[in-house]
């Protein structure tokens, strides 16, 4: 269930799934929040959700993330499951790759969660 | 002038502001949008932008922020500081106290470089 964070007060009615509509965010709420953009928070991590979108058919293998953002594969799975962790993209094994999709729903709510 | 980040592939035309429709995000861009999500990372951070946002004119006084977030004044100008930076919020000095404001657009811009 994604967390909607009233950064400016709404003035037109209720927000979408559990926000106080008009009230200062909760410190739960501030730490889910925060976790999320705490991911966001790195340029190779923000570079490889861009490349991970940007993939024709929206699917990553690892074997490919690494030339472009010039890190080992260790180093990116790393960045990628903080990403995971943080609910941004998910992955799948498949023999000896892994497979990264953006989770696009997670986007919208930070994204949402930063609008008047 | 903000920055706009192509997460996801626009599909329905050139965006606001300095977007390459359909790219992968460039590495500058990419440096500029990570620091304004490292800013909004923190939890502290995330109830400061709300507290001053809810606040009744729009602004708040240093003085007003240490309670609600139970931090010292020099740990809350800590934060601040770091928000102001980011472009987030900006700084006024009026006699004895420093008072903020939420930059609105910063966070649009933001909430923007998420969107589908």
């Amino acid at each position: 269930m994604p967390t909607y964070l009233p950064l400016l007060a709404p003035t037109d009615g209720a927000v979408c799934c559990g926000t106080v509509t008009g009230s200062v965010i909760s410190v739960a709420d501030a730490e889910r929040t925060a976790r999320v953009f705490k991911a966001l928070g790195d340029p190779t991590r923000v570079r490889l959700l861009s490349l991970i979108a940007a993939s024709d058919d929206g699917e990553a293998c690892i074997c490919d993330l690494t030339e472009p953002v010039g890190l080992s594969q260790p180093t990116v799975s790393h960045h990628m499951k903080q990403l995971v962790d943080a609910g941004l993209a998910t992955r799948e094994q498949r023999g000896r790759w892994a497979y990264y999709r953006v989770v696009t729903d997670a986007l919208d709510a930070a994204s949402q969660a930063l609008r008047p």
